[in-house]
């Protein structure tokens, strides 16, 4: 199996993309192809004394960053090494793609050069959201800002078909995110999509509300692109500020300093337990090729684990279980796209 | 001034909104009608010996509960504490509303009963929403789940209004809740609301995204009641997660217990500055009176510092200055309320 890999995205670069390649490598058994600058990568290669032949790469000129309008990079910069990575899934020269880059570009690179799924409307972002219980699967993560209730239905089944053969989730449970548990609450989008879920042949469980989300008695959240990015902003916004709330607290007294000293490890393992860059990375679903978003944060230890997570993809057959499912329910792929 | 309270509202029923109530007649030169069970209301008053008279008694059989379809209730419950005391605003029997009880009864209430403003096309619930910098105003916390962006302008006039003069921000800072900062972001409600706002008398700083919401950077966040009532009910969800997550490690082991221990009246501190009952209660602009809906878990200090709210908002004339303000923008007024 062939993984490419973005050498080029992420807050830290070619520094944790090589290492967490060499780390995959070994532990894994597959090949990787680190797409990016080849003199910058040989360079980080060479640190590691890494002399096998199953890193192979391939050069791009390019970078696509952060603040770049993202259809427009994608069009542009045909030698970056995000649209060659996708170009190599899309040619199958890769089974997949990994890049902690512009999660923009990516969607809308995915989107153009690599295509949907025949039968899937809208492809969407799938996030691994923390729970108390381990973890949820929330769709749609920001992708898609307006929906209708066929988009929010094949989230549903892509986000099942998913939880159950990437995180061993026998029978997942999909939850509906809404503003009321019973049925017929909430907005028009969320009634019709209740309706439509009830006759989909997923593991229905009915709504949820968001502040049950936590507590993680749903496998798998749908909800619109504009939603589900609240939901995963406003969650890092909150543990971020609780943090340094509490961090005021412990620093404010002798006694306080102490109490925190003495909770240090706990508190670590605590963080921990929220950061969902601990869960892998995300899943753009819908389109005919293995991609992932690792986050942009990723360490080598999380690019590793979303080179893991691709390889399960492939492996379990994803994409074609999702043609199969979706074809089912008859959408309409002759759309042009708009990006 | 008169304010109206549904004494038998709340979890905790007449025990606290009868000891809120006197406390309240004490600390703000008041008259209180205490509206609901004559008999159980007046064995609750003989506890404090109670014998002045700025307290009235107005008798109501009956009491909406919670889990009653709110629009039915309210048409068929006329003898309810929610009804006749939102019947003593209307007839202008009393100045002020405040009740714990049924949020969504106390919404169609005070749209059928008090009705709307002329030109404010929805009424919206507005919340106190606490930040690291104290509090601000989300609004529509639930109210609408489907709105035009016309809806939105109106709420952040009204929630601009308010901020100025019940919670004392001078040129209150008003942000669209959306998925991204810059212009043009987000789905097309937003995308015209932002249109709308830029040329509305309110200090408009555009959007915001929710990851910085709790950094308290805006005063008055502007979003649907769909999205509002996911921020609100997942920072509650959140919020409870995270303290049980604490625990959890903070009892994992015999260091980490004593820490936990010294840290305690830190700990409370912080648990209380995150709970959104501290900050008030929650008021429904847009109608033609002042009704305050106090959180359903309310202690007898919420109560009072509810009752509190009423009187400033009275003072203040926000009806009459929200009733000016929306005057320019020519809404539709004649639409019948489908509740």
């Amino acid at each position: 199996m062939r993984i490419a890999v973005d050498a080029m995205g992420g807050d830290q670069g070619v520094m944790v993309t090589v290492k967490g390649s060499i780390e995959a490598v070994k532990e894994l058994g597959i090949n990787i192809i680190l797409v990016g600058n080849e003199e910058i990568i040989k360079n980080e290669l060479s640190k590691y004394e890494y002399s096998g032949n199953n890193i192979e790469i391939i050069s791009a000129e390019d970078i696509i960053t952060n603040d770049e309008e993202p259809a427009m990079a994608v069009r542009r910069k045909k030698q970056s090494s995000m649209v060659m990575g996708l170009n190599l899934v899309k040619d199958k020269m890769a089974d997949a793609f990994v890049s902690s880059g512009s999660t923009g570009a990516l969607l809308a690179g995915g989107l153009l050069l690599v295509k949907r799924i025949k039968g899937v409307d809208r492809a969407a972002l799938a996030i691994p959201y923390p729970t108390k219980k381990g973890v949820s699967l929330l769709l749609d993560a920001g992708a898609n800002t307006d929906c209708k209730a066929k988009y929010l239905q094949q989230f549903a089944i892509m986000g099942s078909i998913y939880m159950e053969k990437i995180l061993d989730t026998a029978n997942p449970k999909v939850s509906l995110v809404n503003i009321g548990t019973e049925e017929g609450k909430g907005n028009e989008l969320s009634k019709e999509t209740y309706d439509l879920l009830k006759n989909t042949n997923v593991n229905f469980t009915g709504n949820i509300e968001a502040r049950d989300i936590p507590e993680g008695d749903a496998d798998v959240l749908i909800c619109d692109g504009f939603v589900g990015n609240i939901i995963l902003k406003l969650t890092e916004g909150l543990a971020m500020s609780i943090f340094s709330l509490l961090k005021e607290e412990f620093m404010s007294s002798f006694t306080s300093k102490i109490g925190a000293l003495l909770l240090k490890s706990g508190l670590k393992k605590f963080k921990k337990r929220l950061d969902y860059t601990e869960y892998g990375g995300a899943p753009l679903l819908g389109i005919k090729g293995v991609v992932i978003k690792a986050h942009g944060s990723s360490d080598a230890k999380a690019i590793k684990n979303a080179i893991k997570q691709a390889k399960i993809l492939v492996e379990n057959k994803v994409i074609e279980r999702i043609e199969d499912e979706v074809s089912f329910l008859g959408g309409n792929h002759d759309r042009e796209e708009r990006i």
